[in-house]
């Protein structure tokens, strides 16, 4: 009988874990040259001390519950995940025409660009439950070029995962400021993103001497990892379950490599 | 006490376990075709029932102490693995030139290396370890090209992954009996694969509709999985620490993908 109660409290125990772990979540406003943005934070409160942080980009469209349940998720895994919002508090659309208008505005000017990730970066380094020397950013279709934009500000990144988005070389001057390792998860049939943009892709990253990774995906359209890609209905535009599941686990690889083992 | 006796159980328990796990090897003789050839067999005693087996097959110097360590890695992960002969008992070199004389001679007729492979694959099918069913092969180099053979074969494999090996493209009616999903490990600066011929590779995969991915490290040069790379004395040659681990922990992903959760 003591045996059986020494086991029951042991598994009492390990459900009490369980179920103590919980991912807590909350807008945060915050500013940038003026306008009012509102990022989105994530963190499991039963995580003690200080932890990597993780630094989400949307998509064209704002910051959307796409891309809040990524934050979810990352939380979910044990790390702080900050959704910044790069267009202004609750500028979310599903119109394609108008998602490319103010990606254009922001991207059109590149210093705009870099400085309103940057300040969404800010937010994430200043929270109290994050390694400010252990965080990643990663980003979804225009996200996916913002991360990489941030690198070549020499932002303080271990690294940066670009989601079906853009591969960008940097260059020469910017090469030299890049602290961040860099992850490219590319579908191989996304028409943004032609077989001849990959090749000079290759090409200037072997020139630039960083620390690169490309990884295609066969058949996989853009916007592979949104389940709501297929609804906008753009041909260009698709969900693949394969593509998604092996590209998160390849973030996750490149995450244990770059926060060290966790 | 009581509780502390429990305690004592439970380590003791968990530390004859890890001590129990060792692996087993053994030379395995078989013939193809009048050929005596004489593969490598590794696995863990301590895992009970089937498990899935992994194909290894050797660069162009045939079956020496690096693929033997390749065979040992994955039977310490659970896997049973059997590393094929593709020359002929013993034939191992070191020079480049009798490697590519031997590669050549088996390469150059489609007929013999595919049935030559499937040879060792038909090993590693009986063993009493393996589930049948639960199959994949993984080759360096040569032996990179050769698994990509063996899936346009047909052969019953849940996946191939190919470090540093020429990637082929396969013919519409390979295509149409391809059962294996592929995974491309591919060093960007490997001047046996050139930028116009991954691109060649790319566009032919996709027409394929085959299950792909192909994943380029930014620097690597050929062999960058093996760490006597460098001895040989060729520029193209060179081990690449970052990469080998990167594609090692990309293949475990491919393989949790394939085989299910393991």
């Amino acid at each position: 009988m003591k045996l059986k109660a020494v086991w029951m409290v042991l598994v009492l125990l390990l459900l009490g874990t369980a179920a103590q772990a919980e991912v807590v979540t909350q807008p945060v406003p915050y500013r940038h040259e003026g306008v009012t943005l509102e990022g989105y934070l994530a963190y499991d409160d039963s995580v003690k001390g200080k932890r990597p942080g993780v630094l989400v980009v949307h998509e064209w469209w704002g910051l959307n519950d796409y891309v809040r349940k990524r934050a979810e998720q990352l939380a979910g895994t044990g790390y702080v995940a900050f959704a910044l919002d790069m267009y202004g508090k609750g500028k979310v659309t599903t119109h394609p025409q108008e998602a490319g208008e103010w990606a254009k505005q922001i991207a059109g000017n590149v210093e705009v660009w870099g400085q309103r990730a940057l300040a969404g970066l800010k937010v994430l380094e200043k929270d109290p439950r994050v390694d400010p020397h252990r965080i990643a950013a990663i980003g979804y279709c225009f996200g996916g070029a913002t991360v990489q934009q941030l690198a070549f500000l020499g932002a303080p990144l271990k690294g940066v995962v670009s989601f079906h988005g853009s591969p960008l070389a940097p260059t020469e001057d910017q090469a030299k400021e890049v602290k961040a390792k860099i992850l490219i998860c590319h579908g191989a049939a996304d028409p943004m993103t032609p077989p001849e943009a990959v090749q000079k892709y290759i090409a200037a990253m072997e020139k630039s001497g960083l620390d690169w990774q490309l990884i295609i995906y066969g058949g996989a359209r853009h916007s592979f990892t949104n389940p709501d890609a297929d609804k906008v209905g753009m041909d260009a535009l698709k969900y693949s379950k394969s593509a998604d599941k092996r590209s998160w686990a390849h973030m996750k690889d490149f995450f244990k490599e770059i926060f060290g083992g966790k």
